[in-house]
């Protein structure tokens, strides 16, 4: 009797995915341009493991009932819970409050890596994905917040979107201060404004000035509840939202709302230093104060700011919208003193890894093609594979990708079949015939494909093998002709 | 009354580490050149996510009461449970199984990435570490086999370690079929020789002779039960593991213990397909037929092989040992067939990249030096951070490493010192005088230093300011003096 055992069924986890070749070599491009912009800003890379204490993420001691909450959460040998991260600001507080003493201060660090969030997974929504942030610990003045939106910038256009972004500012003290002269005091009641405010793109100011009132009703007839500011409330934060052009801004704001409010007029005066720092970097257009940047709502302490891609792209129901954010941080000076005694000024930014990906990949700006494959030495006799080895290895000392066909020898068809699957650029081919002649047919299987699609029927196609030529079966002259190729030259060249 | 927050200890879970900027400079280099190599193999790279089902990793679904026996596990939300990958191979499984229609076969890939182990950390173990992985799927000769000793080989030469280094082979079939002859059939007592046969390295021909009899007893007293294995079987075993020079070890084998066994005749016809392969790639030394390999016990097949480094290292106790083994693997064709029905025959290897990483530092071979740190621009003038931050800006746009002070600006001696911790090559002074002036001060800190190292007194290293000159306070002139300066020369040399 035969047990046949039952298979696994192989799967991921939903809200995972395999990253593949093109993907990779992408990202890693994309990855590596940014790293130069942060290190010519005098950034330096620090890496924290996957796990932390949960307390130390700052997350309630998950319930044991629902251990997964959000975090990914299980408890160590010793019961204590550990978490695996789910951004990568809290592990920068509890690196640097730990290694307080050696670190210098101002403390500038990026990171890259993956975090985890234990939600419900949706279409390009994930539960494994990339950030790459970078922060200023230690810094309490808006030098540091200009320097962060300044490097933002930079980075934009050391990716090629050169007039395809803008870096937004605003402030929270100033939102503050707007929302203190709105008569605005209650949290709730200050939550549900920002909320509306975060709507300006989406529903245009009308939308809002409801959202700051009674409430709105959207097409399908649902209702949501508004703020329920008093009119001369609802005018006050509009004006603010609507305003543009940053010192018309801050005069109108320090002579009206913000007259009485400390709050705002310190706020005020850090806007007006980073602009000035905008100018002496000759930043333009490039950088913009905004009051319609609200940011999230936790733990931002002063300056705000986020990337906005500003290309349109069409959404799921085919209209035309701003690619939106990339992008973006603050002012948090409250993190690090969960660690320590003494007030730890911190600011920095987050970069969506795969977002920025996807922007690049539509602009044009990242190449997002399959990588060039190797030429492929085909295996006519099992028996000569000492032979076809000794083509292989000569190409690979030559730099040339290359490798011996190593599947079931017994097709030709299927051997050439491979080649193209791995968009190998040639194919290197001895028979016996080849062999006693002391020569081997190369076939480029790119000028191949050209010049095949000139040929109609089977038999020219058989007698006039496109791409394919005869050379010298000595290993220099093979390695000569193969470097030859223009695709294989191009990849001698790039990899130098 | 002030409450007073109990401040959380900021700290990691046991096993965990940060990783700081020299040791993540470190491995990017060494992992680059690991990469170019596998590329030029014709190896694409693939990434799966940390966390897989439980099941596929093959693991038993963890017991409720210990669920982190040894994989770090936990229920998802639809009650499957999850676990952090252990090693690279088991997703690799999954992923080629899971894309089995799409893949081009054989499939070559190589895989790096952090592996968890849930297992009590001790000094130089971890429970979250790096793995570099290549794995050839769906190729059932030799050849694959070969490829993987001579791409193990390269890699080691490409790292600069030629001459420093073996790459040991071996064949389970031939060790199963030594075994055989021998008269061991039960499953214990194979794991028994196996292991006895791995402390060859360690107690000599000797010590295992005694594991292979009755047992050995330490300089403690404490006692080692043996295999138990005949006299005769002990002396097949013993000259089978001592045996050097691959064709008289073939030839006496096919004549001697392994006449009547056709796995272990397979085997030979293996390892010597491999070696008139290493023949036809010139690996002379590199690579070399070793029958005390055995490569730990669960999943191999056929060939095992291993990258030895045999330059002396002292170990703890203060003896010389070779540094021994950075990596390993061999053919596992039973892995893939979890998941399917057909067979899949697959072979690969991986290293362990934080120990390769401290074998190169100890060769020299790694640059594990601070990089180089920013120019930094000290503000002694805050209403003046503008000018600096033009100063700062136009550095950058140049490609240098450049920021400005941004931390307390009162102490003038702390911005120094600041410069000093972040290994900086110069500072840019510009205090009122020298604005009038229309200079700057420039002070070179490495050549600085070596100056100053001449000067013992404290008054004349005050009027000969060691490495400091005046420069015009233009910015273009700024840029070109310090871009001058050989550290920023090598540092701008370097990032073209």
């Amino acid at each position: 009797m035969t047990v046949k055992l039952k298979k696994i069924t192989p799967r991921l986890p939903r809200g995972f995915e395999d990253r593949l070749p093109a993907e990779i070599a992408a990202v890693n491009e994309m990855v590596a341009k940014i790293r130069s912009v942060y290190e010519r800003y005098g950034f330096d890379p620090v890496e924290t493991p996957l796990f932390e204490y949960t307390e130390t993420l700052g997350k309630f001691l998950p319930d044991t009932d629902r251990p997964n909450a959000g975090v990914f959460s299980l408890q160590d040998d010793d019961e204590q819970w550990m978490s695996l991260r789910y951004d990568l600001t809290a592990p920068l507080a509890r690196h640097f409050a730990e290694n307080f003493n050696d670190l210098p201060k101002p403390y500038r660090s990026y990171r890259q890596g993956y975090v985890f969030r234990n939600e419900k997974p949706g279409p390009g929504r994930f539960r494994q994905f990339m950030q790459f942030d970078a922060d200023t610990v230690g810094a309490a003045g808006p030098e540091a917040d200009a320097e962060m939106c300044m490097m933002m910038a930079d980075t934009m256009d050391a990716l090629g979107l050169t007039g395809k972004y803008v870096v937004r500012v605003n402030n929270r003290k100033v939102l503050d201060g707007v929302l203190e002269s709105a008569g605005v005091t209650d949290d709730g009641q200050k939550l549900t404004v920002l909320r509306a405010i975060d709507k300006l793109d989406k529903f245009g100011p009308e939308g809002v000035k409801l959202l700051l009132g009674k409430g709105r009703k959207d097409e399908s007839g649902d209702f949501t509840k508004g703020a329920e500011l008093s009119d001369a409330g609802i005018e006050t934060v509009l004006a603010y939202v609507m305003a543009a052009g940053s010192e018309t801004l801050f005069n109108d704001l320090e002579s009206g709302p913000l007259a009485g409010s400390d709050i705002g007029k310190a706020g005020i005066a850090e806007l007006r230093a980073m602009a000035d720092l905008f100018a002496a970097g000759d930043y333009g257009t490039r950088i913009k104060i905004d009051p319609s940047v609200v940011r999230g709502l936790e733990y931002y302490t002063g300056p705000v700011f986020e990337i906005e891609l500003t290309f349109k792209v069409q959404n799921e129901k085919g209209q035309d919208v701003v690619f939106g954010s990339v992008g973006g941080g603050g002012r948090y000076d409250g993190l690090v003193s969960r660690f320590r005694s003494e007030p730890v000024p911190a600011t920095g930014f987050s970069i969506g890894v795969s977002r920025l990906a996807n922007a690049l990949k539509l602009t044009g700006n990242l190449n997002a093609q399959e990588p060039v494959g190797p030429v492929v030495v085909l295996v006519l006799d099992k028996d000569e594979a000492p032979r076809y080895q000794a083509i292989t290895s000569a190409l690979r000392k030559a730099g040339v990708r290359a490798e011996m066909f190593m599947g079931n020898t017994k097709n030709f068809g299927k051997q050439v079949a491979y080649a193209d699957k791995r968009n190998a650029p040639a194919v290197i081919i001895e028979g016996s015939q080849e062999r006693e002649a002391g020569k081997v047919q190369i076939k480029d299987l790119i000028v191949g494909k050209e010049e095949a699609k000139a040929i109609t029927d089977n038999a020219t196609y058989k007698s006039e093998r496109p791409g394919q030529f005869e050379c010298d079966g000595d290993l220099d002259a093979i390695v000569a002709a193969i470097s030859a190729l223009p695709a294989v030259k191009t990849y001698l060249d790039g990899a130098k």
